[in-house]
């Protein structure tokens, strides 16, 4: 899947929706993929997101070791595959193996990018002082990399035990909204 | 719209998958509407979501003054509605009647739940520490309440100047996630 830059004043967009996401970290030769639902944009441009990553997920000491991530986002067709990311740990499985999900080199951070998720926001973390409270660690976009077909990517969110909604239809209303 | 009371520990359900959600504030006399897609789920119970008013909107003030705030649900039908408060401010504008948004009393906070809004989460303000950084207000939800003939809500999820998706179907994998 060729994907191409993305400016990062339009991350945005692709956050604002509120897809479910996967985080993928990488540190000290270790990496692997969370699923999450709980961020917010933050800061339009450079685009900051805040993430909650508790510390019950074994991505949280990569995170905080490395201070780097992936935010990718994936679509319908991998929903049983964001499942399994949910469902397991890492610490004791290689979720890319188990589940079938290719990592590749990033351009600026270690943590891998997600060959079938239809767009990667490569991130890094430039606050972590809300962590202890709150668990929500605040990372800048610095790269980000979109699937030019995806246009209306059908992204999945987040209800509950395993129910997810499937964006559905695109509108377009008079708005000065930005 | 006869509407029940809803469990706080399944608050999350309703926040997870991301839509856009309006803002109801009041203090000294007035109130106000405002559209907010910088939201997220901090805690399951009692139930902590983080939203980002911005010190440009009219409803800053009024929130900051009340520490109370509704955090309201729209779906598809008052998408008008929703852009409408999105594209004028409270200063000069009453929106409940400029839009035909009808203001109820809540149980337990100052500011009026939005009739037409499937779902209402009363709100109280918990924790300013993050306004000053990142305008992140933290609120606790004391009361909620939604309306039980709507099993699949069509809520509405911004994209970019007036372009949102629609939720669509609902998939059920089978999950621990919670």
């Amino acid at each position: 899947m060729p994907k191409r830059s993305l400016p990062l004043s339009k991350v945005y967009a692709l956050i604002e929706p509120g897809p479910v996401v996967l985080l993928t970290t990488a540190a000290a030769g270790q990496s692997n993929v969370m699923a999450m639902s709980w961020h917010t944009m933050l800061e339009f441009e450079p685009p900051l997101i805040g993430c909650v990553v508790s510390n019950r997920n074994h991505s949280y000491g990569l995170l905080k070791k490395s201070r780097e991530c992936v935010i990718n986002i994936p679509t319908v067709d991998i929903a049983d595959k964001v499942v399994g990311c949910g469902n397991t740990t890492g610490a004791r499985t290689d979720k890319f193996g188990k589940f079938g999900l290719t990592p590749c080199p990033a351009a600026v951070v270690q943590a891998p990018l997600i060959e079938e998720c239809y767009a990667n926001l490569e991130c890094r973390v430039v606050d972590t002082s809300l962590v202890s409270k709150y668990m929500l660690f605040v990372m800048e976009v610095v790269k980000a990399w979109v699937d030019p077909k995806a246009k209306y990517p059908r992204t999945i969110h987040h209800l509950r035990y395993g129910s997810f909604m499937v964006a559905g239809e695109t509108i377009k209303l008079r708005s000065k909204m930005r």
